[in-house]
């Protein structure tokens, strides 16, 4: 699988949503759309990074927040009509990568007025899912919802949080290395990741650690199967965001199943610090090129590993 | 396991966030909040209805839309400072019982001004996540983070979409059952069922079908254990929301493990009308009192299986 780089996804530098451009040059010489002409811009293997909704696709419906989008494909180039049953290949299938993985997806819109038509720059949307439905011509088109990241959400949390130390609890008798905890010297997470229950979002750390381990759970060494290739998930340790202030560092993440990332998360199980599984048995799969920060191994079996859940269940 | 009425969680008709209450006795009497004094309002066994934010836990922090809440217990009747441990037990384990279930939480503000004070509904909150800290005091509580629901959006989508019938691909050689889906008949899904990525919404229907299959995969048959009891997800066969306007009833309902719930999000595999599964090997479990109409699975297949996907992979 050829590497991601990481600036071909997420915003772009100085171009805040509502930005807008007179025309598709200006808006390819941004760096917001990769292409002059097509309405996606994807990399074949990586997913999709932009598209521009230009109103040239008749079953495709716009709501703001929410976007049902066509694909590409079986489109006459004489009268621009569907005319042939689209396949979920090429960008199609990238735009698939980009649910699988949590990538995503820069969109624009063209406005188009009395007079003339210009390019407004919307913001970052997710593939939320995809589907396949017939067109309005009977033909088959590949649909795929758009959700907007509430990226809002985000910035007032990260304003409003203690930017202090986050708190540790450190009974008597834990090791001495879960309280000198470095956490400053990851630096905070950058401000656009939220904590938004089981929204994977990506980010350069989690495409790495995912890919590192063939999308395989570290747990259980199961590997998911979609349209576009493996799913997993990246489960940080010590949570992002307040009051936890994990980083986003590779040092900090799990590439995990969804069943084990659920578990994590409730503390149904733990990871001593030589990678034996507490709660469940087994021992941690690990990578030479993934090395795991036991310190925040000893933040999550002190805050959120419960030994003794099993028991306190129904 | 106890049976939940479905009325003590989630919204109380009537009541608007911003609503505003003289007294505690008066908010005990809209139904909001089932306790005159407590500040936790739960069943055991089934979850906490309402909570309501007094100031009176000097571990909480409240920044609108996200507030990290202070669990019961441990404290001085006398001086109302923390001089214990708290334990996850009582209302503190119903709170982990709503992040497992999905469960609304009704949250109120208590707001003091100089010469009174009074009560203000602030609106349902989700439980994201539980663990242990230690307090100012140095004694461990129990923390949760709740997050406001996004009933804005929710709603937004429902005005904007489109009020006629979903549309629904019927290639030729399909059974005719799937074209005469007799959507309608199951009237709509509620308003505030929305449809964001894996956060699973709770609803009469969605917790009756875990407790039939006693949280058990209905494909792979694992049950996940967390400190609250079993962990399962409601997957919905035909989406709730637009485009697709599922219903949200038991014939359309599956109980599934996270893994077998991304995997049939993604389309990876289907159910035959038979309950023999698609894609993959085996026989969808199933229960006496929870049938399935297979015009839902037939809609699944239609838009989202896809037979080669393993093909179509990397």
């Amino acid at each position: 699988m050829p590497k991601a780089s990481p600036s071909i996804f997420g915003p772009i530098a100085g171009i805040a949503p509502s930005h807008e451009f007179a025309s598709r040059l200006e808006l390819w010489g941004s760096g917001v759309h990769r292409q002059t002409q097509a309405g996606i811009s994807a990399r074949q293997g990586l997913g999709a990074e932009s598209i521009v909704l230009s109103g040239g696709y008749e079953d495709d419906k716009d709501w703001g927040a929410v976007i049902i989008y066509t694909g590409r494909g079986g489109r006459s180039a004489e009268t621009n009509q569907q005319v042939a049953d689209q396949t979920l290949t090429g960008a199609n299938l990238e735009l698939v990568r980009n649910e699988q993985e949590g990538l995503p997806l820069r969109v624009t819109r063209k406005v188009t007025t009395n007079h003339s038509s210009f390019y407004r720059y919307a913001g970052l949307y997710r593939v939320v899912s995809h589907w396949a439905a017939p067109g309005k011509s009977g033909h088959r088109v590949w649909r795929f919802r758009l959700e907007l990241l509430p990226e809002t959400v985000a910035l007032d949390e990260e304003t409003e949080a203690p930017s202090g130390q986050a708190e540790l609890f450190a009974p008597p008798g834990l090791a001495d290395s879960a309280a000198a905890e470095p956490a400053s010297a990851y630096g905070p997470a950058p401000r656009r990741v939220s904590t938004t229950l089981r929204i994977v979002r990506d980010t350069a750390v989690t495409r790495r650690v995912k890919v590192l381990h063939e999308h395989c759970c570290q747990v259980c060494g199961i590997q998911l199967r979609g349209a576009a290739g493996p799913y997993a998930e990246a489960a940080h340790i010590r949570p992002l965001g307040a009051p936890h202030h994990g980083p986003d560092s590779l040092e900090n993440v799990l590439c995990l199943c969804p069943n084990h990332h659920v578990l994590f998360d409730l503390g149904s199980f733990g990871v001593a610090d030589d990678g034996q599984l507490l709660g469940i048995s087994g021992q941690l799969r690990q990578h030479k090129k993934h090395p795991i920060n036991p310190v925040f191994l000893a933040y999550q079996r002190v805050h959120f590993y419960k030994p003794n859940a099993e028991a306190r269940g129904e």
